[in-house]
């Protein structure tokens, strides 16, 4: 491929992006791959994750992790094989997990028994609860609050970049402890890390909730929920989980301690995960025809600068210019990077855009003389001249200005398309007008929440936190629901 | 278990602690295990690294990593299967690898023919290089550097923690180039990072040099390694290593670009890697018969305060003294830490001697009447009285002068034992005695390499970088061997 060819490829980028408000899947599915995120990869339903797109995973993880210490809890690392054994040893859990498990079944040049094969992890609870159940003698030895970051596998045939492969980057949180009340307790303060986690940095408003029974966990006595609402399509996306197991994965691993009161009992235990959907979840929310909109606490470049000139001359002055003004910016705690490749600028603008970089900084021999540089928002597209000397001040102001923004933005689109519905027609409608989040009755029975689905594609998506009682009939059968509405939507 | 026997067990954990100059092997095993780093797991050759030993590879992680970025290189993540068809592209590279390799035969509720297995990667070449043959178009590509922290697995019959487990933690690099001179600096650059990370974070001095070819990567032109002395038996252990490729991968995967000449051409490659080995070099070089000391920029707690106190009234006079001391000592950037289980202090000192903290912290009612702390450090078990008001500075500076003596130490140790030896039986001996490095004339032929490995079982560890000319006779055959010595030892 010759420079004149590259250059013509590189031209089509944003045109070929498809339209995001006609056909958002294909747009989803060609931001991710032309902004450099990801790329296919020869394993059936896994991806590679490119630097860029690794970048947005280590913002969740240089994030969470110092969030999840300071609660207690320390990394460790579990083998990413599970004996067929212990995976069989909680029904619910095997039940739910078997059909998506790839098998091990020779190793070291020799085939072993079926019993034998080891599960590649879909989740790690039937590894971690038996060396639970070695570490932990006495009250003394608890909580233990465990986390690993690492990736686990659940077979797909449909992937979806991000949103669904067979393997997947994520952390799991894994805790033990002597009472229901500290483990509920711990759930919930780890689904707050995870509320305020999609807030704070991914720029991402959730409802905080509670999964129906046939949404939970495969062996989790109650599943919490962040749900967020995509762009687009409206849809949901659960984008974390934290689980209350009760004392059923003590009781299925045998894991006991000795009380203070002298008497053996079972621990009680919760896991809580954030996945590499949350990088889906800030591509779908932000994004805009142009490509990403990288939230800027977690964007890898901040601030790109894009050199304006003409001729060599014009080049060193603009190149010293550029220089001390993105140093300045650097110095100034601003992920700051040039673009000095052979690209035109109409190119490294359609570039920096489709990739999200939430500022722009340009400078040329016009900016020069006028002692300013040029900065442009990747999210409003709005432009201003900044005088150089003020860049160190201006830039970072306006970073955490496109952060509220945004927020604010996503939180809108959840507000005004969540709304409480009462006619069944009408969810039917709104479901697949991509109307968003429907607030519904519902009464609690799993064949109204079956209907719903098989009828309206929607999915009880939760109950939200703290909402307020609002009892009346069911939006299915009519009969009464009580309590407060549930959040019916489609979802990824 | 009653609290009592637990104390008891407790108790009995120094003096279990088999002699480290009697048994080595027992003392690493047991000293692995008692210290909190590590477990078993159930499946076969693989262990459970425990948040104390995990934090130790975070101390790795977190040195590395910027030191990797600040060469340019970007982390990603690829998948951790490899299709067969892929592993077996390169010749050398599937023979090293294929007799270690664990393979998924069944997924998704089916079986897959024998020729599309996956293997579960020993290490990723097979993945990576076709992904920069889609990645690399032209020279402006290049050079594309690339890193993942994540596992590999190689099957094991005689895993021995940290030093060798099937699944293990690592990172691996991997980089394409131009020119083979760009990309045998790469690697030369790696293995600097490498012997400047076991030096300044590990506190251990390593021998760099170049493997011979029987010794080297499957599939490499040349790899480079970092050895270093262990304790005890003063056997070798290759701490980290780098690879130069040459083109051969690009060959082998069809990796090419267009060169600015408009001639189109392989790419050159490099790949290199620390693993969770450099932990067991730590214990081994460090440690002594009471346990771990940890080199106290990687120690998880760098300070441990151990109360000492009669009755209630002493310790709510001790914590309130503790509390203060601890807080200024981790105000000052010291990773600090109280004990404040109901274990007696003898035992406390006893447990964080054997878990590696470099310094205890020791307040009782005399020190607080005398306005003092006692501070025993690990390594040498020296103790100062520092007053309170000091020890802000005190902690600080004695953290650094341990690391910089743990150094010393481990140099002296490397130095004395490493001996130029020219008469076959005296190497033997010196072999059969654990009497360290040997740095012997050899010709080069493989035979008298592999002679010697099955007579004297030394293996060639490296032909050390920059070392003098000094001809004369082999070791082992007498012909004429030309250049430098290369270092033979026994080796983990």
């Amino acid at each position: 491929m010759t420079t004149e060819q590259t250059r013509a490829d590189a031209g089509r980028y944003v045109e070929d992006l498809a339209d995001i408000e006609d056909d958002f899947d294909r747009w989803y599915v060609e931001v991710v791959k032309k902004s450099g995120l990801i790329d296919d990869s020869p394993i059936r339903g896994c991806k590679i994750i490119k630097p860029y797109g690794y970048a947005l995973w280590e913002a969740c993880m240089n994030y969470l992790d110092p969030q999840f210490k300071a609660t207690g809890v320390e990394n460790a690392s579990f083998p990413m094989f599970i004996p067929r054994a212990n995976l069989e040893r909680e029904a619910d859990h095997v039940e739910g997990f078997a059909p998506e498990v790839a098998w091990v079944t020779h190793g070291g040049g020799r085939a072993f028994p079926e019993s034998e094969w080891w599960a590649v992890r879909p989740t790690s609870e039937a590894v971690i609860l038996p060396a639970f159940g070695k570490w932990i003698q006495s009250y003394r030895d608890l909580p233990l609050l465990i986390n690993q970051w690492n990736s686990v596998f659940r077979w797909t045939d449909r992937p979806r970049a991000f949103l669904r492969t067979a393997e997947f980057l994520w952390h799991e949180g894994h805790t033990a402890h002597a009472t229901a009340e500290e483990a509920v307790e711990r759930t919930l303060q780890m689904l707050e890390i995870f509320r305020v986690f999609l807030e704070e940095q991914c720029a991402i408003p959730t409802i905080p909730g509670v999964k129906s029974e046939a949404e939970k966990f495969a062996g989790a006595q109650r599943t919490y929920t962040v749900e967020a609402m995509m762009g687009g399509k409206k849809w949901a996306l659960q984008a974390g989980t934290s689980h209350y197991f009760g004392d059923h994965f003590g009781r299925a691993f045998d894991v006991q301690f000795l009380d203070r009161d002298g008497s053996r009992k079972f621990i009680e235990s919760t896991s809580w995960a954030v996945s590499q959907r949350v990088i889906g979840a800030v591509i779908m929310v932000h994004g805009d025809d142009a490509g990403l909109i990288l939230p800027p606490r977690m964007a890898p470049i901040q601030a790109i600068g894009v050199p304006i000139y003409k001729n060599d001359e014009e080049k060193a002055q603009v190149e010293e210019a550029l220089d001390a003004a993105l140093g300045a910016v650097a110095f100034a705690g601003v992920r700051a990077k040039a673009d000095w490749s052979d690209q035109r600028s109409g190119w490294k603008r359609n570039e920096w855009e489709l990739r999200g970089v939430p500022i722009r900084l340009e400078i040329g021999p016009r900016d020069i003389a006028a002692g300013v540089a040029t900065i442009v928002r990747r999210d409003t597209r709005e432009k201003e001249q900044v005088a150089t000397d003020d860049l160190a001040t201006r830039v970072p102001l306006l970073l955490e200005q496109i952060q509220t923004d945004l927020l604010r933005r996503a939180r809108a689109l959840l507000d005004e398309n969540t709304h409480p519905i009462d006619d069944y027609d009408a969810l039917k409608e709104h479901v697949a007008a991509n109307r968003g989040f429907a607030l519904v009755r519902w009464c609690l029975d799993p064949a109204c929440e079956a209907a719903i689905k098989e009828e309206t594609k929607a999915t009880s998506r939760c109950l939200p936190l703290g909402g307020q009682d609002d009892p009346g009939p069911c939006v299915r059968c009519g009969r009464e629901a009580t309590g407060p509405r549930w959040v019916f939507a489609r979802a990824y």
